[in-house]
């Protein structure tokens, strides 16, 4: 049983779980760098303990000097949140040697999905389907043009160890392949220490379609249906949904299944999520990876479930059987995030740090704010410009939306610029309404 | 169609449907008493105007200065909320005669059911279950006498206006019965105008059930299930919760059943409760009062079903049909609200007015707050002293305790005292936890 739970995280997440595990009776230990001495989360936890300077990799990444604390504080499990170790394998195993409890899939599996190129392999072998491409990681510039001639420009060149939309970059003909595939690797090299990259087959009209798997470590699997990430900005979702907007009944129940099929292949245990390409113009999907990790945007499978995914992902950690089977979990409603980030959608999204004055969050009827700020604090330059989100949940997605253009029309935030204006826009507009939209629809439309 | 809104009440009933009608694309207009220019419903509405001054009476029960507000901004509508003109028949009248929609049922409903004695008459004509009492009104003090000695004492004296836990009386014998009748009278007179009284076999061992109604113009009655409302000081309910967890399934059935069969009785319109006594000695229920207006405690209702209830009475108020059949209906998990008060638990619950220095509500998955708290507000000491209502939804009642007890202890609200401390012994308690107490809990134990 896990009895004290050190969070390796900052921010609203470590906000969202400091709540569970409170719930739960959990004792919970906060970590905090310099800059974040007076943020919410080292307020609410029961304990909480400085681990170095600003900088995230001197900080958040440092495990050494999480791995004291949490021995120090007898901590016997760490939640790492998303972002900084939550797909770090190496961390996972070191937990394991200091015999604590990681909640997170075992390192060899983050290790596996988090090779792309090796996941992909995975995925062929499970018969998910995946997009054309190399069939690992790309030797030389040569090479990768011989592939793109097979698959066809435009082809996209991906770093086997980025996700979440970094390392990430399109080639339409040869010459932008071996530019894209020369930068893409000094990318990859400096922020992931691993130059590898790979090739897929661009896709250009689709929509992201995730999956939310939960699986305990007896083989039980399960999925918590579909969410739709289709509205992004260089690669980052903006605004979530469930069900999505743009599958039918019919391939909605083919991509959970198969969303179970590639958790199964994966050994998966916890709380992770299978990425689709829903390819718009073929109605297929195809596997774009595996995040085995909670996500951002896990809120709004919460709120369409009303299962606690910290919760099960704890449970699940401590050895726990999945309490649901398949035909336990229903989905009511429809459910919607806004990621509210302290930027100037004005000038280009710039990031807006800073300190916050008023602050009032919406309520009310079918809103939820799961956010790390208050009325006189700190948005530091350092990490994740993210603030706050805001999921609303209604009887139809007509309801959503209403809900949240009420919801963010009263929430106060002065002090530092927000996108709430630029969310406002987008829920007004009616290709939005509408529910058809790819990824594209951000180039398309100027919001501003 | 309503196309624009009075809503003739304040505090956080009025910035819960400014929210609704936002949502339906409804212009609102607030009304504010000279002490409340500040208040969170004046700045949250679309338009807001003086109606007098702090007094209740001069302002918010000022039926003139409403109706020229109403017609000065063209509202096709008003929507009275809870207290003040909610069961005012002689306003819903005026509404009428206006050519305004009065948001709720007719005059002729509010006036039978608002008059206790002839709501009982109606219900028993109707064959729904009634306490021993007096067949109406009782003329005199022998009358009365006579009537508690067919019917054993105690019996409960009961204003035929009065309602809310006011204008109540229990008498243990002769003695008291003499002198509660006269006092009773003659507060009924002063407060409500009527000092009619009746009386009623009182019950000791009871637990406090109601059942929310839906019901249309043209006949269609559901209910959305019932609340339990037993955590009562001095008959103010303090905790609301749904399902109640002193029933069985049977009972529920009978008791929603009944709850219908009551409403169709009155010929209802609009949403409603229907209040009953459970006897926990006999295990039966019978018919305490129907309350013709939107409740404080709507909320849990609304976790469970999923049903925005002021939306559905907006909705009905303008000739729709209901949207939902009973069937339609469905109720997940575990809802409860916890009502805070500005008030000292420690001095006895004294009202603790004044201004709000920090405010951060509780926020996350599964937390409501409907208020109109703001940092900086003041809580005048002129109104109600409830200024919060936090409900949680689990998927069980250990987990809506657990995630009431996490979210009150995370929300900061200094400046004023609050029922907060209260609260949080209350949901520590092993007779409240085991579900098993009747409205006696809070005379029994001293939570202080």
């Amino acid at each position: 049983m896990i009895r004290k739970l050190l969070i390796a995280n900052r921010g609203e997440i470590a906000v969202r779980i400091i709540r569970s595990a409170r719930e739960m009776g959990i004792k919970t230990v906060a970590v905090f760098s310099e800059s974040d001495r007076e943020a919410l989360h080292v307020q609410m936890a029961d304990e909480a303990h400085c681990i170095g300077p600003a900088s995230a990799k001197d900080s958040y990444l440092n495990t050494i000097n999480l791995m004291s604390i949490a021995k120090l504080t007898e901590c016997n499990a760490i939640h790492p949140g998303y972002g900084f170790l939550a797909e770090n394998a190496e961390f996972a195993e070191l937990c394991k040697e200091c015999n604590i409890t990681f909640v997170g899939p075992t390192a060899q599996t983050i290790r596996k999905m988090g090779a792309k190129d090796i996941a992909r392999k995975t995925m062929i072998d499970a018969e998910v389907p995946i997009t054309l491409g190399s069939e690992g990681t790309i030797n030389d510039v040569d090479e990768g043009i011989k592939i793109a001639e097979d698959i066809g420009y435009p082809v996209i060149i991906k770093a086997t160890a980025g996700g979440g939309g970094k390392g990430i970059r399109i080639a339409r003909n040869q010459q932008e392949l071996r530019d894209g595939i020369r930068i893409t690797q000094q990318e990859a090299e400096a922020a992931f220490g691993n130059p590898n990259v790979y090739l897929e087959k661009y896709i250009i009209d689709f929509r992201h379609i995730e999956v939310q798997i939960l699986a305990d470590n007896y083989g039980n699997v399960i999925h918590l249906g579909e969410r739709d990430c289709t509205i992004q900005r260089r690669l980052q979702k903006l605004l979530e949904e469930s069900p999505s907007p743009g599958i039918d009944s019919e391939t909605r129940e083919k991509i959970t299944e198969v969303a179970v099929k590639a958790a199964k292949a994966a050994n998966y245990s916890g709380a992770g999520t299978i990425e689709f390409i829903y390819d718009l113009k073929d109605k297929e999907f195809y596997f774009m990876e595996m995040n085995t990790r909670i996500q951002v945007e896990h809120p709004v499978t919460e709120m369409l479930t009303g299962i606690d995914i910290v919760k099960e992902q704890i449970r699940i950690a401590s050895g726990g059987k999945l309490r649901y089977s398949q035909e336990d979990v229903t989905f009511n409603g429809w459910a919607m995030e806004c990621r509210i980030n302290a930027e100037n959608p004005e000038r280009n999204f710039m990031p807006s740090p800073g300190t916050v004055e008023a602050y009032l969050p919406p309520g009310g009827f079918g809103v939820r704010v799961d956010s790390a700020v208050y009325s006189g604090c700190t948005i530091s330059p350092y990490y994740d410009s993210m603030v706050a989100k805001v999921i609303t949940h209604g009887e139809s997605r007509e309801e959503a939306i209403d809900r949240m253009k009420r919801a963010l029309s009263e929430f106060l935030i002065t002090g530092v610029n927000t996108t709430i204006p630029f969310h406002m826009k987008l829920l007004n507009h009616d290709t939005f309404i509408s529910g058809e939209f790819n990824t594209k629809f951000l180039d398309l439309y100027d919001l501003n």
